[in-house]
């Protein structure tokens, strides 16, 4: 929403666009042209107008400024989608468009169509950072480590030992992962009441098909039930709050007095001989912005009745941001993984 | 912490007895005992000195205020009712009681072994009230209602339309405990800092056979990996979260303008003619309070070094709560299940 | 709502004692009696009733479990004790009982009345914190320390100027107090639906007469404004924030390799070596605890039309807890104030 | 950080342009070149060193991506800032740009200058919106509703009843603004770690004139003491709680079984009978949005020791889109107070 300095940091262009309006737009029209080509199948619409949509699905330039304002005035983009679309269609095929759908089908389905590419790069990133912490524990694990409980010096341990305690619950949150996916990658299409009627009955049908266009699964409408997002969310938090815990590590093994790691530094504008451990530093502030963000998403679960535009719009405010943060995190992880140097206790 | 008279609406005798300081005690009791018959299998400890251990830990009456004195001294009830204990065993015996073991190891694996009879509760709970939907479902389902989108009437739909959007999130949720409960139901050991060292080399060896004897899973120590506790209270909101959904629901359908169901309400001082639906109003509170604890939960997975003293306690500040609310929305749920009428719209 | 050994270090029996059902019931007779004076005050109702029915409230011996059972069955308490008290007044002067009121009023006021004690302990420990700091800066501020820059040694200050850091806020939280106080301390008092009708036009008389019987500010309805009660909550995390502060502080001053401050510590089970910093962690877990608490205190704003039973019960869960763990802090940092001991830093 | 169509709803352009890099750069150098000419006023600096600086930063024209380099590099922008000026002015004078100042001084003060407008534009709406209900009052204060206690129907009351509740928060939260803003809008200047050393022991002077020339107040140090901002956080959220609650009773008076207020509508894609209520359903998930942000942002008072690069980082996080959202609610409530109708109940 804001772009401050803070998004050199906190930033991540790559998922970012995957956020952003045009981005929303292609995924919102690969919908529609999916949905008519999924309903010609089925003999329910002309093969005719699906061709007209799809072509035009992939031809449509919208005017950002058109959908902003649509949004301003119905709450959600799909409105005005479908209407600047319709016009470049025409009348004749044009009434096939979104037939049967609902601003929520576009919309969610958008939605999870970039979450699909969002997962495969937060996936390959945490699979990169797993790698690069097996590697540094294959060059440094030996060093011996003073361990800390409770903020004081316990017994002595191994790089490899606080490699490890870092490193499980990264896999676990892999195979997290795994066991969510198929609950979120899933096509909604309910209709405007999540009920795939108007459909000549074929609305079950109608979903199935377009899911496979689409490479996603095949569900019932999730509109009101928004478990599979939060759930996602705090998955995010889940991993950003590792990746926290590794941060913290760092900050405290980097304290002068300790000096256990070293890491690259940012320089201080009053204190030349001073090295600051950012990247742990935003490790943690990313792992505390994204909790909070899980216990408001948490709250749109209490989505009244059959469409909640507040506990959807608050859905909105939260899952990029924690998205693009996490993101953001496992790199600041994937470059402290790489740059950290474990310093032998001289005491032990 | 408090007792008050919204324990009546919030509480959960069943479930806040787990959390009391006599099964905390219990749990922790079964430790030793186990540990010590896990060491003597392994021929690291005497047989004498485990069956001494184990007896021992079956008679003790461990004085409350005793460890409530260690607990505010310790900032953990561990080290007071080890040092209790080995005082009732004796010196010659006692000297292998909690051998390897730190207080974290006692702590965290009675609090899991805690959980487990928890979750148990909670998943036959939710069956009961899956089923208890279903039968609504069965018997009202066919009852004309009208679909309300963003907080408008919008077309008409059934009561099995209703009932199935608040069944499957909780069939999800049902499949995501299973998914889960292999990651937090796993004896956690380590010793003084998660090496499992000082036990002559066997220490991996000493934690599965724990682990056995406990019915618990093995797994590597995760005293300072906290995803499995975070995932478990995550989990505990998404259960509130929907049952939030569906309070909500009854809630707006319960109004006397919209009249789509009818609840046994609650009385009011001022106004005998109305009839206020309590367990629907519950069940949102319960909801966005474990919301926001879920967000508070997350933090506590910036677990510094190798143990915590801030983090740690802030799971214990926030997770029995959680599991007692997430408790006792389930029962309001049943009840609403039981009690709920749905009424024709007569307007369709 | 749960009783566990964590209640030595997060409870307070102080403040709990003013959300215990006694003081409940305690605070809701001395509305009932107060309100019939008020209004026999201005002849609204007999004399003689009053005098019957502030009788009865001094003697009335209330019994919790037909309250429970109340609160369990309209989801707040009052009517089952505006019921039981009549019944021990009689039909006579009983219909003068509660006139105009409503449970909200009796709720409402009674909390505020054991709030008002509850802050006046709070303040008090307030400024004996405050002396105990400046006590101890005056004892050992000229001690030399070495002041930590994102975790890096910084420059040499004094005991003194950190001393300062923690007192300064201390204070300006004494003022807050003191601002808010008169928006808080107020009479809750509005009748069915706020607008204190039903009272022969004299609602406003009887309003500012309850508030003077009561020792309480006159002030319109808030029963749906709930900024009162969250803008004291938010005053209650700036307070356990600010000792979290010094908290972190203090653990991290306490770290072996830092031996900035000495602490009596905590003992540890395994490694008998070790000195836990135990108030400083609590502090930490306190403040993280109520901050999240303090988020979710926000949400109870969005309060629905005349009276929100979910939006209501969600400020019950949270507000007493944070008043309790606020206390706590308080205790702990006292004592922290007492027995913390600076260390020169022996490079400066 | 994320452009999407949300921001249509969720945010603010006056208000964003305040968080924008080139206003965070303009608000650093007017920083440094008041912090040149109170210390050449005070002898510290040549007067011919401070024209130089003060001249400089009049012309200079940062590179944001330089900038952003170094925020990546140092997690603050301060430093490269520094720098870059430095470089403009010359060896000679540029020694006694930033003296006896840091980083923090340098963003801390910075970010107050800007709060200092967006308080101004939010009081202003604030102001406007409470004059707004106030005008409606007198227009339609007279209709006849009926109000709604726990979601039922209770007794009636007018318009003007309802708007009264909408009012008198508002105008209490106005009065907040005017108390804490003598906390806020202060001077940060510390130097190095807030001891305002290395000033020829004139540090308190030049912090005067400082705040003087900045036309800010005077005060210590509040580097590590973060309550001001935490306060004006909660602040914040309390605002748009307030009007969320004005959300939430339009959208459950506009639902059409209710039909007590009307709204201009959005349009839904599927069923063009509906008209949604857009306002109120945003200033809702905003109230959400910014509850759950107050909870983060009260973590960040626990700032490590003499500076947290992470609680700070999350201050960053969360401040600058609590102030939008709720700049974007205020103009939202104060288009609802524009259109809403209300309409007389037909059964009173």
């Amino acid at each position: 929403m804001i772009s401050t300095f803070l998004d050199a940091v906190a930033g991540d262009l790559t998922i970012e666009a995957f956020f952003s309006q045009s981005a929303e737009i292609e995924t919102m029209l690969a919908f529609e042209a999916a949905l008519a080509r999924a309903q010609a199948d089925l003999g329910l619409i002309p093969t005719d107008a699906a061709a007209k949509i799809e072509a035009a699905c992939h031809s449509f330039a919208a005017d950002p400024s058109v959908l902003s304002a649509g949004m301003a005035r119905d709450g959600v983009v799909g409105p005005a989608l479908v209407t600047a679309l319709r016009a470049t269609i025409g009348e004749e095929h044009g009434k096939w468009l979104h037939w049967g759908a609902t601003s929520q089908d576009l919309v969610d389905t958008g939605l999870v169509l970039r979450l699909k590419q969002v997962v495969t790069h937060l996936e390959a990133r945490l699979v990169d950072l797993i790698q690069a912490l097996q590697h540094l524990r294959g060059l440094e694990g030996g060093i011996r480590l003073m361990a800390q409980t409770r903020m004081q010096r316990a017994l002595p341990f191994t790089a490899a030992d606080k490699i490890d305690t870092w490193l499980r619950p990264l896999e676990r949150n892999r195979r997290r992962l795994h066991q969510l996916l198929p609950r979120i990658l899933v096509v909604q299409f309910g209709g405007p009441i999540g009920t795939r009627s108007n459909l000549d009955g074929r609305g079950d049908l109608v979903a199935d098909r377009l899911a496979e266009r689409l490479h996603l699964g095949a569900a019932p409408a999730w509109h009101t039930a928004r478990d599979g997002i939060v759930e996602l969310g705090n998955w995010l938090s889940l991993v950003s709050g590792t990746l926290g815990k590794i941060g913290v590590d760092s900050v405290l093994m980097a304290q002068n007095e300790v000096d256990a790691v070293r890491l690259p530094g940012g320089s201080s504008s009053a204190m030349p001989h001073k090295s600051n451990p950012v990247v742990g530093e935003i490790l943690v502030a990313l792992a505390r912005f994204n909790a909070g963000l899980a216990g408001t998403l948490n709250n749109a679960l209490v989505h009244e009745n059959e469409r909640s535009g507040s506990a959807w719009a608050l859905e909105w405010l939260v899952l990029p941001q924690m998205a693009v943060t996490t993101a953001a995190a496992l790199n600041h992880a994937r470059r402290l993984a790489n740059d950290v140097q474990f310093v032998p206790d001289p005491k032990i």
